[in-house]
């Protein structure tokens, strides 16, 4: 033991002053980054700089091969580093990312001045206007009355994981989903949250396309991971190609987000396209993660991972959309049995469970199959009429959406400021839509939700038409 | 420009060099972490050695401060290299943590023998038996059929936000909560976790007075934080001294966690100690993290931060307990309005907003003042009788609760081990009762929740009788 001890310290020692060398030279780097920050405040470069970043991400890899170190270490240091980096580059200089417009921004300006009195005309909030479904409302109601106002398992009650897998089976033939894949979730945003938190970690990446709703790069920002945007235009009908998608992948990417139809665009992948990129995730050992909670709402045949199940995935979903039960925050997900037990972890530590009388009431909205398909037909019949309003309009141009439940368009001025035109259109005309810059960086384009009744929409479109004439 | 160029990439070169160095003297930090494996693992010595960590701590804060780098990287830096120091000792060796058995995975385990159809009596799930307010089901039940089934702003309805602020005015006299200082959440545990998740980040510390509910050592485990853990014994009467505190409290602790009634313990800390704690908490320049769930169910004068404002707070409540609203997932915090921003900021990623239909109960349940006395009366004189049963075993002793739900019975015999005791009460006598391990370091402890009828609660004290004897 003695002779352990000696030993013991001997290594502890060494230890401390292998730390304090690595201390001293991130030190040494943070003052670099400063005088990297001096030279770019004067000359008004940008602080981002992907291609040195990615450059030192592929140094770091390979100095991580070499040594025999986890890669994931090396990769979770250099975030750090490069994270306090920009910090000190910052403080060098005068530039500071402008903060995002989101929906939730908008919908919070919109309702302090809807508390005013003031009616608003409100296409900002991505959420249908239909009724929920009469039966959910009773089922609730029953439960509630019926005391299942305890706490529950955090997967889910059995009840609806076993009308979930139904529920997949009937609707996608997809009979495979074991109770152990399924995880009952508060809303598509938290399934949404954990899927990411799950497949990715401080130093990761994810492949990410843009425009897109912002949840999935809060989420990783929030845990410190990166999202790898890949840019989309009106001219390639907001569809990345399976080239583009394989260019983006990097060493530390873990994950590719899809999302159809898509949110704010409306487009619809085609299924070749997506069977491909699903093909590139497999061979590149990416986990996919697909967001398909507008899948109710599809216009023309909408793909999905449950007909081309990627090696490793992540379903999302959520009662908000096709049920119109956005305030009952009740969504799930489905992911192979060791994913699904990390979500679920997530899950227990922060929420428990998802209250059971709501549960109660999503078994209920399984079942509602034609209240769900008057919202897809009601919806498809607003996207036909304000796309054609918006056709009026000459300042603009769009693609006519192919599902969800948004119109967006873009302004043909290519100096085209959308978030000051929400403003103002909001303050002039008491429209609220949702700016493109809450979307990825598309300052031309804006997002109109067709969550109204049509006159809404269509005098929307013709106060946009005014402020833009 | 060209000069700028020239120098840019000079630097660069710098950078790039320097990180390179850091990552090699990472792998050599890692080979030195399995060299000392090696020899724990030959000698049979534990991996974790508190002594050894925060001499680091110390010498990495020590030479941040000559440097003249952010303390908070340098501690951030040596968790990432701790962590997966620790991997590579355990990699080197078989010693391997014990799963702990939380209230959860007792709750999971029960759940499936009661599938088999065998009947249990239930002293696990801490959550009261009682129905929540009738008013409360009709105020759900009324705003369902109003359709508040939409989206909703994620602080929190601005009826409940006000119920708040008058509800905390008329109980505790404390009428400055404003607006922006609230957030409502799903659940107390979803407060306690973004209330962790606000005042640490990885490579903080928090101080943790154990026993205790296992959900701010889950958050700060989560996030990457350490929870210093304070014990406290049946000696000391399971409460901690204002030294023990300040002892406990290192470079890098952003805050400690209160919370009276003590889940499991029941006990109430003097107003004395607890200002002291927060004295010293100000002088440290700490957030006190005040959980005060169960402050409905305290037989004596209970200490609350509203009464003893500390400079930098978090209050975490739910409407969980008092009005036995589990199953409702809907708690609240309060915190300077700083504070509570960054908060709602993870709230909305997560969660987009609480249902409205359930704020809508909350709203009411605030009124309900008549049920929530009823609920504390019936608690308490369980408390008295339940305490009564378990004082006549032999085999153990405990403290009367001076409040919460709970009681927490220890074992004469110093190598009992209550997860084992445990799953044989489960299997022979059909009573389910929570480890003392769930809730820190204690396997001679066990917890019984005492929602549930006496006739059970004595019920079961008596089969844990018989199994001891």
């Amino acid at each position: 033991m003695e002779q352990a001890g000696q030993e013991l310290q001997d290594l502890r020692e060494e230890v401390a002053e292998t730390t304090k060398e690595i201390i001293t030279l991130v030190a040494k780097r943070i003052e670099l980054a400063k005088r990297i920050g001096q030279v770019k405040s004067r000359d008004s470069l940008p602080i981002d700089n992907e291609r040195v970043e990615e450059a030192l991400l592929q140094e770091v890899i390979l100095e991580c091969k070499q040594l025999g170190l986890d890669q994931r270490l090396g990769t979770k240091i250099l975030s750090t580093l490069l994270a306090e980096s920009k910090k000190a580059q910052r403080a060098q200089g005068s530039a500071k990312a402008q903060p995002l417009i989101t929906p939730m921004v908008m919908m919070a300006k919109a309702t302090e001045i809807e508390k005013t009195g003031r009616k608003l005309i409100r296409l900002d909030v991505g959420e249908p206007d239909f009724h929920p479904p009469k039966a959910v409302l009773d089922a609730v109601s029953e439960a509630l009355y019926s005391y299942k106002t305890y706490y529950t398992v955090g997967r889910g009650i059995p009840e609806l994981i076993s009308a979930l897998r139904n529920y997949l089976a009937k609707k996608y033939g997809y009979a495979d989903a074991a109770e152990n894949q399924l995880v009952v979730t508060p809303g598509g945003r938290f399934a949404v949250y954990s899927a990411v938190a799950t497949v990715a970690s401080e130093g990761d990446s994810v492949v990410v396309i843009e425009p897109n709703w912002p949840a999935y790069k809060e989420g990783l920002e929030y845990i410190g991971a990166k999202a790898i945007t890949l840019r989309t235009t009106l001219e390639d009908e907001w569809q990345p190609s399976p080239e583009s998608v394989k260019a983006a992948i990097k060493p530390n990417t873990k994950a590719i987000v899809l999302s159809y139809p898509a949110n704010p665009t409306g487009k619809i992948m085609d299924k070749v396209t997506f069977k491909e990129i699903v093909g590139i995730a497999d061979d590149a050992g990416l986990t996919v993660v697909s967001d398909e909670i507008y899948n109710d709402y599809a216009y023309k045949p909408c793909p999905t991972i449950l007909a081309n199940l990627p090696k490793k995935y992540i379903l999302t979903s959520s009662f908000s959309k096709g049920w119109s039960m956005t305030g009952f925050r009740v969504g799930y997900s489905l992911a192979p049995a060791e994913t699904s037990a990390r979500m679920l972890k997530i899950l227990g530590l922060m929420i428990t469970c998802v209250p059971e009388f709501i549960q109660r009431g999503a078994v209920k909205a399984l079942g509602c199959e034609e209240e769900v398909s008057r919202n897809s037909r009601v919806m498809k019949e607003r996207i036909d009429a304000t796309t054609a309003e918006l056709k009026k309009i000459d300042a603009l141009e769009l693609l006519k959406p192919e599902g969800a439940i948004y119109a967006w368009a873009q302004a043909k001025d290519p100096k085209f400021d959308s978030a000051a035109f929400a403003m103002e259109l909001l303050e002039k005309k008491g429209v609220t839509i949702s700016p493109g810059t809450g979307f990825g960086d598309y300052p031309r384009c804006f997002r109109m939700s067709l969550g109204q009744p049509q006159e809404s929409l269509t005098a929307g479109v013709r106060k946009i038409g005014e402020m833009l004439a």
